[in-house]
């Protein structure tokens, strides 16, 4: 087992938090544009130790955004099987941006390449079971309490908001794919249980232990009890590193080699396999969208401890 | 000047009618999909003489669909001048089809390639003035009665309530131009207005009209008073060559020769130069949505009577 | 017949002349770079009066480059029939640039989508007759020779040999529709033709009366005698309307409206129906790869003519 | 470590060869073309221990076509660094075909998204050091003997010439690459070297050594000795994962989840952390060009053995 404490992660945090500097907080999401970019915040959650490390800000709480893609994956895997949601989701990775229309209209049939770019997001959103959107988000929120081990965990009402009436690209998206068939129901449904997912807000310490969960096969990193499938976590971990972040994916593969999920208010949570989870915020962006401070860290990280599966 | 009768008519359409067997009515929009394949209808409306030929069930009524496109670009035109209607929307053709909606992605900045594919007339239909969809649709219908010279003109509710339901795609384009500033408003809204100008009602005779007006320059065929600025009349003929015809344009360039217009209710308007309007109707379509009759109707009369203006 | 005489050209001449500063000269070619972009020439050649009218330096020759195209294409339509011809290169204008290879690779089956972009006008070349380069090039000067009425017209060998070691693109486009079966034969072959075809040399009047031949509808401009059926050069007018100015050919249709192609040596050529043959020089040139002189000598005149034929 | 031997094997083949019916002998290169496709085998070398298991006709000789790719690379990244290397060729998987040109067109600047595509690779051999094609040759025929273990591996010459006479896509790409820098010299060059590295001839139990040299992260499997860089073998192994079975990458990341390379003959080898090689013969292949029976023995082996990286 790949060991790190406190020690580490304050002297890499203090290490990389200068290129905070290189970023830019997401602009477009109007509730996330006032961010601050020098807070910045790392949390390490070990298997079979209950001691979470963390270093920076890491009571501050941030919205997980595009990391509850993953989420939604595994549940929509526990529900339906590998079988139902790949009928409706690819599973290659795709050189275009997360939120790129085009291969809706190229591909035929047309099917979203995968569920890590926001078109196939939507389309996992779409197959969570439940009686209307409020159920779905409940279902989404109950995954979420059960792997962070904290029932307190909610979305951020006004940030869910601020998104669902900004949301013009992700209404472009799920019309496509329902004049496509991909998609059923009502798409303004759709983007109320989407754009709440987005807007579940954690700590890194929360989202260290959710990581965490992934690194020991589904199971509790605690007890090692049973949350997910180990091959539902398996699937998952799998687009991590061929899909999960988002443009920049194969490059970080070569330069870093865990699995990794990363989302636009700037965290990063990273899969240390059979050692632990690990979580990042900084809310400066680079240009795919991947926190500046985060991807500095889990590089000099990986090098470090010697990370990479490959 | 040219001149064709009710003989002329009768006689070309009897001799293309059996191509509806190589077509198909449209199946997309609901309410197009129960018309009659064996249905057909022409009608010339001559410059200087207010007789207007016509064959086949001249009084037969259906919806404008696409034409409306050339309709509200004149409308919008009128309104607001060249520079102000072509910062929204291009003057290319495009080799995809109307529905496309990946060049809205490729293209930097993000513009509709022309106003006659379907994303390019919904930035259209959004620059027509008025408080809310009914005044819109008011301004649209004031200018197709004055051109038809028929105050009896409205739209189809039902066509319209169908179209509206089931316009996944429209919704998808209007969604991803609202997202780059092309559009602005309520895009239920711009439905509303554009489902309802595809929706208006004519039959050949009142189509036949309308294209005589363009082929008059923009004037009243029968008395000659202006109804269209010449220039406006021009710009809206030179777009029904290059685009008018979906991703067959360029063919029926070469083949025809003239501007045009057809609608995927199997409607298409041509402007015969200084001679007159010719209409025909007929819902088996080709591939490239367009009246299969109407089209070896239009080969064969150009051909005849020498129309191309290449 | 609209008339146009020497004292018409020199005004509008004088008048666009300060353009040229607005413009580039085509660096890509290396025989083309060092051409003085503040060199200009206009000439007239009337229907029906041998008298051309000229302004500038008539007498300046330069290479018609993709003016070649449009000849091209009339040899090949001689040679092999329509249907022939249109097996291999389509008749819809495309919204990419003239270089660009991606719709050969989207478009099932693959080809190329006019004979105005370079794949479309290399696979026109392919077609025609000849045992070897020396042969294909002999009859396509054969044909310009006709059509300007001077058997001294010949090609550049520098600016042939020039383009030939530097055309890279037109490789890649030929081995793809090589590889596509659009192409047959000799690559390198292939490309020799083309690149003379493309240096062949002319002036503002010799290529005036080209284009006059093609204003009278393939017949002699003096005698009247045929010189190209006249379907063939109808067909060549109608491809110089919807795709003859590179990815600019619709803006030019509204602005202008006459047939018309450009080359990259800055020279247009402009069919004025029922009255004559247009030709502007002026090296420097603008985004889409046309004339900057040239397009607005065009733009002034159309509009002070009323050219347009829409 | 993972055990595997010849009784396993032989288990496994036996069971998958039926599926060689569902699959097709590559057509498009005719030296391929009349392979047999019951024809299959498989090998296993182990690390740290000399013994290679093997069933089926293992003494078989094929050319290892596109598992080229992953040794050029390396030897490119030990000739000029990772920096060199990335600056002709990025690190994003592609959805696209791996003979597709488009991305060379859209993306600017413009550069082949990845080495195990066509494009990609033609671009890194064009970087192998030497003195015109046979010394490049050379160098890749030493890399491969050092690694096989045996200095009498050679490239087929009549594969070779057979691919060379028809690589019409190849050179399209390479003239495209040309033309914007990414490729120097002569392409007729780099096709030779090209078509001959594709045309190296192994067996499995030469091709499961090779596998075993990365599994051994670089390092002879007999003796330990460090035959390529760790960080080198990391990078081709990323890529193994996220490139290497062509457009099917991302399913078989999900589905076996281990570093391979197939090629078109109808050959995988596949990657088994700290346990060794393994490579897989057949050439009948599915829709993505991988040999239909290795992907059903790796995905077996790879279910019983619990292979998967993720």
């Amino acid at each position: 087992m790949i060991e790190i404490d406190e020690k580490d992660l304050h002297y890499w945090l203090e290490h990389v938090k200068i290129y905070a500097n290189n970023g830019k907080v997401a602009d477009y999401i109007p509730a996330l544009a006032n961010q601050q970019p020098e807070i910045n915040a790392t949390a390490f959650y070990p298997i079979g130790d209950k001691e979470v490390a963390c270093a920076g800000q890491a009571d501050y709480s941030f919205t997980i955004q595009s990391v509850s893609k993953v989420l939604t994956l595994a549940l929509a895997l526990i529900q339906h099987g590998e079988q139902a949601v790949f009928s409706r989701v690819g599973k290659e990775p795709s050189s275009d941006p997360f939120y790129s229309i085009q291969k809706l209209e190229v591909e035929k049939p047309s099917k979203p390449l995968n569920p890590m770019i926001n078109a196939g997001a939507l389309a996992v959103t779409n197959m969570i079971r439940g009686r209307g959107s409020d159920e779905m988000v409940q279902e989404i929120l109950n995954l979420v309490r059960l792997l962070a081990d904290d029932s307190s965990i909610d979305y951020d009402e006004e940030v869910a908001r601020s998104e669902f009436e900004t949301a013009f690209l992700n209404r472009a998206l799920s019309y496509f794919m329902k004049q496509n068939g991909i998609i059923t129901g009502s798409v303004e449904e759709l983007l109320d249980v989407y754009t709440k997912q987005c807007a579940i807000t954690v700590n890194v310490k929360q989202l260290a232990r959710i990581a965490a969960v992934f690194a020991n096969d589904g199971k509790d990193p605690d007890t090692n009890q049973p949350l997910l499938p180990s091959h539902v976590a398996r699937v998952c971990k799998t687009f991590m590193v061929t899909c999960g972040m988002y443009d920049a994916s194969g490059t970080f593969a070569i330069n870093v080699g865990i699995p990794a999920k990363s989302g636009v208010s700037g965290c990063i949570m990273g899969v240390i396999k059979e050692s632990g989870g690990l979580a990042v915020f900084g809310p400066a962006l680079d240009e795919q969208g991947n926190s500046v401070v985060g991807m500095h860290l889990l590089k000099d990280l990986a090098d470090d401890k010697r990370w990479s599966i490959f």
